[in-house]
């Protein structure tokens, strides 16, 4: 059986390498048309950052080592330019040589990959302006850097690469601004609130966030950049980063007449087979279904693609038989001192998708608060209000965030439930976690939110209150005196039982504290006592106030400025 | 309705909170025979290492707060003495001033907790030889180490409280011995392997490791302890712990006549309901049927004790309605600067417990290779030969251990399979893990074993291997030079293909590497090339080294020491 692979990062190694373990004699062809197979793609911005330091730790292959290894014929610096699917041929053209020639094959696998955005503004073509997708990009910008006095840096597109440039320009000393057309980091995968506190986070480090806007224009001068904005200001930098996304690589599989899809890939079956039955395709190329609301996705991450890789590899010699379930897309990355990652859907995806749920924001402590080093982290998680099937979750702070986000997306992936994260029987000793894992306390959270024994309301709709909306802070008297929403009424929860005949039987009562607890054992207490409309506000103060800073909105009250 | 509840520790408080969340009305009595409530029972030994400075961070609640916040009548250094379960009643003791008196009760909740072992060996009773297990005992300890001259400590025990304590008190400087009965550290919870690899570090770090054997008599003289071994060695120390386990306190189950079971515990049902229907218990004392092997089992873990705390509340409150799942037993320990951590059964208690199983050993980085930090972690996973069910995992590694635990143990807890781990859909990005997580290889290496396409042995079985085995070192020369498998010979895998007809194809051939990926590629290469009989041993010599090592077995081979 011979086998062509195009395209040898991710996805394509991953399946020749499967590929040579279980069939010893196949005959594997891997046409590359870059330099490099099988590279730390996901490393190059740290390699951009000099945190990686070593070029030649990128490379997990060489060329070389791989053929010998896996006993493939790797043609790098050659490049596909047409398939012909009746006559089962490919047509290839040594980028170095010059020379063309046709290869046939049995089954073929496209992992072509997918190709930076780059947008269409003037002056984007200039010298200087880059993007980060390949070995040779990561060269051109560390040579740029090397060779100009860079001090100032413009990153466009606040998604993963964005923010991961963000941060490791900073690294090198430079002043970031980072420009993202929606009001929020990540606004793909995460909604407003848990965002926020990422944008907080990016402020305090010293990037300047310009979000809301767009770029209009490029203008070069001297080796120095002028940005204009839609939104009226002028940036200047010395080094642009686009970082506006990706788009599948659809140039082969369009001359080779395979079906693409509503996401802009190419459309496999479960067996990551396409249109075609002697053509399967992998990695960020490809489309499928997602697991959780069945609509197509693209999925530009690197686990997907190697399992992928591993699971077409299977089918392709054991005539599919190993369906690949589809990815839920967990996702995460370090922002300096901060962490914040994603798995299956957000709200916003899930209301644009009219797929009914409900949304719970937890607190938590990295590991138990007695031992040294404790820190805050946030959990929204959002589930299905019928069986509390977990459909997404959004973590973030400083540490154990990647760990929470495992288990959690572990969850999701098997269609588990809150109840499951109820029970998650996590590793604990006090440098770990706490009896009750921030999971844990997620999954608890979220069944009284669903058995109806606690009822929130997010901090996104505070400032849709009525002006005479009886608003309680059941934080302590020195807690309200620091800073509270304005409006609120400080009964802090130790005196609440005491304090009953002052609050109105009539009316709705929202309810805070800082991080969301005392709020609900507030919220029990009163509707116990025969308060029947009671709200608390998830994620408390802790959640409203870094949403409410990171959008400048009006509505918070310092008592001590006002005490002034 | 009137709740009485005995002990104010992990599950009694966690009873009592969820109790008054749930029911404002509630009468909830709460009688601790100690002085402190829900305090951080898992700190002490941090404590006693001064990692955790200050005393007062130990206690979580104190009995004022939770008693204010819980509107719950709290009564420390009270014992209840009696209870009688026909006319409902208990008889309390007030340690203080000595009055007993009665209450009544509509339901009860044991939450006794476990009382330490103390051994039954001559001198033990003597000043200076400690448990490790409340407040006082800590104290104790403190105090003794202050007042005295302290200088080297002798640990009884290898399970989880003698290994803290070994590193805690190595952290203030002391010169540990650790005696253990049998020949490994953690024997409960965790196969000899990966024991080995925490025996080793211990060493490296300076605990003098007595293995296999019990102390017979402690003597003092001088304020100098005399320790004597069974196998006659006799060990010098200031101070002793005593870590040897501890036993579900019940002594008032027996009194209130409630039935009891195999592995000493008191008998709940699923809803965490005695024998009697009106007295419930949580926590270190109760035993419950283990989740995989349906074999009674105590866990003395705060966990599920605060876990079972919050069910046991919802189930009296609600009528039984929900069933406590069980606990798989989760735990984790930090050794230095090693972690390790179990969860489910091992391949030791499912032999005795007559379960078949599979064994699969692999190692992986803590996150990618290239990226600054990253630490080997080894995994070893046992599933069923039928289905693939994951039964238990043991994680050890430097870092990163915590996290790949908690995925194993949500999969383990809800009866998920290898095929799961194959399809974790973990959070990528360098800082955090690879493309594929060492879970991921876990799962795929256990799908090759339980599909027949990788045949293994583990390390331990190494040393029955007759003395003409054919045992093939497959790393590089570099590698095999630094020392090998007595009897190994060497062809690195990139050279196998070409030396085939060198190796015999009527004997069963052995492999091995360093870890065990490139043996399970020389396996591949060999089977389909029509050597039927070829075994790669699991964990490859990185394992077999530190298994051989931790036993001081002979059949090392350093070439370097036999070439000088």
């Amino acid at each position: 059986m011979k086998y062509i692979i195009i395209g040898a990062v991710a996805g394509g190694a991953s399946t020749a390498a499967r590929l040579r373990r279980i069939s010893e004699d196949a005959e594997i062809i891997i046409f590359e048309r870059g330099q490099y197979i099988s590279y730390a793609n996901c490393g190059l911005p740290y390699y951009i950052g000099d945190v990686i330091k070593d070029r030649n730790k990128l490379f997990v292959q060489t060329a070389t080592s791989f053929a010998n290894r896996f006993k493939a014929d790797i043609r790098i610096r050659t490049e596909v330019t047409a398939i012909d699917a009746e006559a089962k041929t490919v047509t290839a053209v040594n980028l170095i040589t010059g020379e063309e020639y046709t290869e046939t094959y049995d089954k073929l696998v496209l992992a072509p990959g997918a190709n930076p955005v780059r947008p269409n503004i003037p002056g984007v073509d200039q010298e200087g302006i880059f993007t980060v997708r390949s070995v040779a990009d990561t060269d051109y910008i560390k040579a740029y850097i090397a060779k100009n006095d860079i001090v100032r840096a413009v990153v466009i597109g606040a998604g993963f690469v964005g923010l991961e440039m963000a941060d490791n320009l900073s690294a090198l000393g430079l002043q970031v601004s980072l420009v993202e057309k929606t009001c929020q980091v990540l606004p793909a995968v995460t909604d407003p609130p848990l965002a926020a506190i990422a944008q907080q986070h990016l402020r305090e480090k010293g990037v300047l966030l310009h979000l809301d806007t767009v770029v209009t224009s490029f203008r070069k001068r001297d080796d120095q950049f002028e940005i204009k904005l839609e939104d009226g200001e002028l940036l200047e930098a010395d080094i642009i980063i686009l970082a506006v996304g990706a788009k599948p690589d659809l140039s082969l599989a369009g001359k080779a007449g395979l079906t693409t899809g509503k996401a802009g890939g190419i459309r496999v079956n479960e067996f990551m087979q396409t249109s075609n039955p002697f053509i399967y395709a992998v990695g960020d190329a490809v489309e499928f279904p997602h697991p959780i609301s069945g609509q197509p996705v693209v999925s530009l991450l690197a686990g997907p693609a190697n399992k992928q890789g591993r699971i077409c590899a299977d089918n392709m010699v054991w005539d599919n038989r190993y369906p690949y379930r589809g990815a839920i897309n967990t996702a995460i990355v370090k922002l300096f001192d901060l962490t914040i990652g994603v798995a299956g859907l957000t709200s916003g995806q899930l209301m644009r998708s009219g797929i009914k749920h409900l949304v719970s924001v937890t607190h938590g402590n990295s590991h138990a608060g007695y031992y040294p080093g404790a820190q805050l982290l946030t959990i929204q998680i959002v589930f299905s209000p019928e069986d509390g099937q977990l459909l997404g979750a959004q973590v973030v702070g400083a540490d154990g965030v990647d760990k929470r986000l495992d288990i959690l997306a572990t969850v999701i992936k098997h269609k588990g439930t809150i109840y499951d994260l109820m029970e998650v029987e996590h590793a604990y000793a006090p440098p770990f976690s706490s009896a009750k894992d921030p999971v844990n306390m997620a999954g608890f959270a979220a069944e009284n939110i669903l058995k109806g024994r606690a009822r929130v309301m997010q901090c996104t709709e505070v400032e849709t209150l009525p002006e005479d909306a009886t608003l309680i802070d059941v934080r302590t008297e020195a807690e309200h005196q620091c800073g509270t929403i304005a409006g609120a009424i400080n009964i802090p929860l130790d005196n609440l039982r005491l304090q009953l005949e002052e609050l109105p039987r009539d009316k709705t009562i929202y309810i805070f504290c800082q991080q969301g607890m005392r709020g609900y054992l507030a919220q029990r207490i009163l509707i116990q006592n025969g308060f029947r409309d009671v709200i608390n506000i998830c994620g408390g103060y802790y959640l409203w106030k870094a949403y409410h800073d990171a959008l400048q909105l009006p509505g918070e009250v310092s008592h001590e400025r006002q005490m002034v």
